[in-house]
């Protein structure tokens, strides 16, 4: 598998123009070689070019990680003494001829600490962004990777599954959180998980990005529980809205339209599509209900090894859809101080048509 | 709190002649400001100077999170097209008259996202390396911070208690590890945890840094496992070595060896001591011992809200311990291919002394 991606590399290397792509420790790396380290103080770097095996400069305390490589990877290693690391950057850069050449980076990914040491092999010639270069490789995702994803899914369905009958009036959005976090875990997910869970209720649901509080749920409140596992590597991201006890008829309107912007989106997806057209087609729902200012977000995101990832769902966005893309279909309606509402479900494309990974049912149901 | 903490900034940045401070999402924002937002796609940036407001540019997606601030903040949101953001960046430098001025980066945290951003408005101009702005601040914690910490210790230590009776002979270090970081989560440890656990048996234990692995408990196997827990935001980071079973007498002389380097470590911990003595005092033990090549990193690091922090026990690092500054003490022998042991407390500099805020038992103890 991964000398494959390897020489997938080596084409997309000479394609992008470059002489040679720097990562450090991340998702591009671990998809290319396996390799996971940490991201810290001590900076580790790896440099792919069209022809040569890859080198990687590493603290001497990982060389075990590197010992039963299925394929040739050049090492140089550096000590505790930071004093020491720039020389040893330098002659990793001397053996693949990269002085002054053109190194890509991944501005998402690499940090200023690693950048510092690629930019003592390139001088002043130029970084550019080759996002584009793991990326495209990265987004049609094999069999393999989809297997994971799917199995994401499942442990996901399943944990949120275990813990509704835990979710009652009176109930902190924290407790609920923590009891999900365990049930992923036990039902299989990884301990790294993709985030952590986001659980909020009546006001806090109205904002899209927030952090599990000390609030208990009251009934008349809307919960949203956005949340995923992780299983080989991949990840699922998905949301559903609840309704605790009785709720106003107006909040059961705005999660009627998510419901049916949801059905759009998933319907506008399949290949040769733009990604923006899938956005339209969620969003001119919402629109229509007359809530379109209250759909903060984009449509959706790519997932994958990471939580956001290509092919982002946004209007305006001319990518289109290939088969092996996996993202997010996720509209929102958030109103100010009340209430909001989120249904997100997980993609992929296939030859013809799209697949929806995820099924459990988006209906608000009523809980506590 | 965080009023006090910023007028601290105000004048380490004018000390360090400073224009600004940058910062990306991270502990250094989540410090001065309390902040959390996602490190993702959309580059969020807070930009500190001596004297006006913090400014923010943010998603706007993400405002909701600075509305109820204790403090003054000026926020530049943006929307989700990338191709408008840069000329928000250049708009929240403006307001700050920060252009071509000499705006500070922390190069462990910041990313090239962010840093093209801060290069918009700086220009020309060199950001330099402002680690030590706020690095200096957070390495002498305060009482609610050491607070934070000590119960993450003992959050660790009960999660471990729980743990050891299903520790036997055919189970795996990845089913070891899965129990442990439930009963971290079910015991208090946050979520979002300093590191995964490393649960590293026989030949896999010789490797500092390993990954939990399929492979099953044997007799005569040193069990390494070393874990955290986070509690309000701040870490814990442990480490013991059990024996599984009878093992081998010179397994048993390495654990010895190493117990000792731990308590000489940590008994030549006290403000004004250079770091690097500390380092000395631990390792001189192991060297005595003849296993001086098989200690093969420092004998600790800074914790707090990460993992990895100043101050670091590192031969030769000559920065002074001081009151309130928390580390770890982490000698080991490593054997490759065969076995090895770490034994790692945390220790908090008194006034006048130190202490060690973990005491699980140190010797070692048989499981399976």
């Amino acid at each position: 598998m991964l000398p494959t991606r390897l020489a997938h590399l080596s084409t997309s290397i000479r394609t992008a123009n470059l002489d040679a792509l720097a990562l450090n420790p991340g998702s591009s790396l671990v998809y290319l070689t396996g390799l996971h380290f940490h991201l810290m103080e001590r900076p580790t770097v790896a440099f792919f070019t069209a022809d040569a095996a890859p080198v990687l400069v590493l603290p001497e305390l990982e060389m075990q990680k590197v010992k039963d490589l299925s394929f040739e990877v050049t090492t140089f290693p550096y000590g505790e003494d930071p004093a020491t690391w720039d020389q040893v950057f330098l002659e990793a850069g001397r053996s693949l001829k990269l002085e002054g050449k053109r190194i890509g980076i991944e501005p998402l990914h690499m940090r200023i600490l690693e950048f510092q040491k690629v930019k003592i092999i390139a001088g002043t010639r130029e970084c550019p962004d080759a996002t584009q270069v793991v990326g495209q490789l990265r987004a049609c995702k094999e069999a393999d990777e989809l297997a994971a994803m799917r199995s994401a899914v499942k442990v996901a369905q399943s944990a949120l599954e275990a813990t509704i009958p835990s979710i009652k009036v009176g109930v902190t959005e924290k407790e609920i959180a923590a009891e999900l976090v365990v049930n992923l875990l036990r039902l299989g997910s990884q301990s790294d998980m993709p985030f952590d869970p986001i659980v909020s209720s009546g006001p806090n649901s109205a904002n899209p990005h927030s952090v599990p509080s000390d609030r208990k749920l009251r009934t008349g409140d809307l919960l949203v529980v956005d949340w995923g596992a992780a299983v080989d590597g991949y990840i699922s991201d998905l949301t559903r809205t609840f309704a605790v006890g009785k709720v106003d008829e107006d909040f059961r309107k705005i999660h009627q339209v998510v419901l049916e912007a949801n059905a759009a989106g998933r319907a506008a997806v399949r290949p040769g599509v733009p990604c923006g057209q899938v956005d339209s087609a969620a969003r001119a729902v919402i629109d229509n209900a007359g809530y379109g200012k209250y759909f903060t977000h984009r449509t959706g995101h790519g997932i994958g090894m990471e939580p956001h990832e290509d092919p982002y769902i946004r209007s305006g966005n001319m990518q289109l859809l290939e088969p092996g893309m996996t993202f997010t279909i996720e509209p929102g309606i958030y109103l100010p101080g009340r209430n909001g509402v989120r249904i997100e479900d997980n993609m992929v494309i296939t030859k013809n048509s799209a697949e929806c990974m995820s099924d459990m049912p988006r209906d608000l149901i009523e809980v506590g």
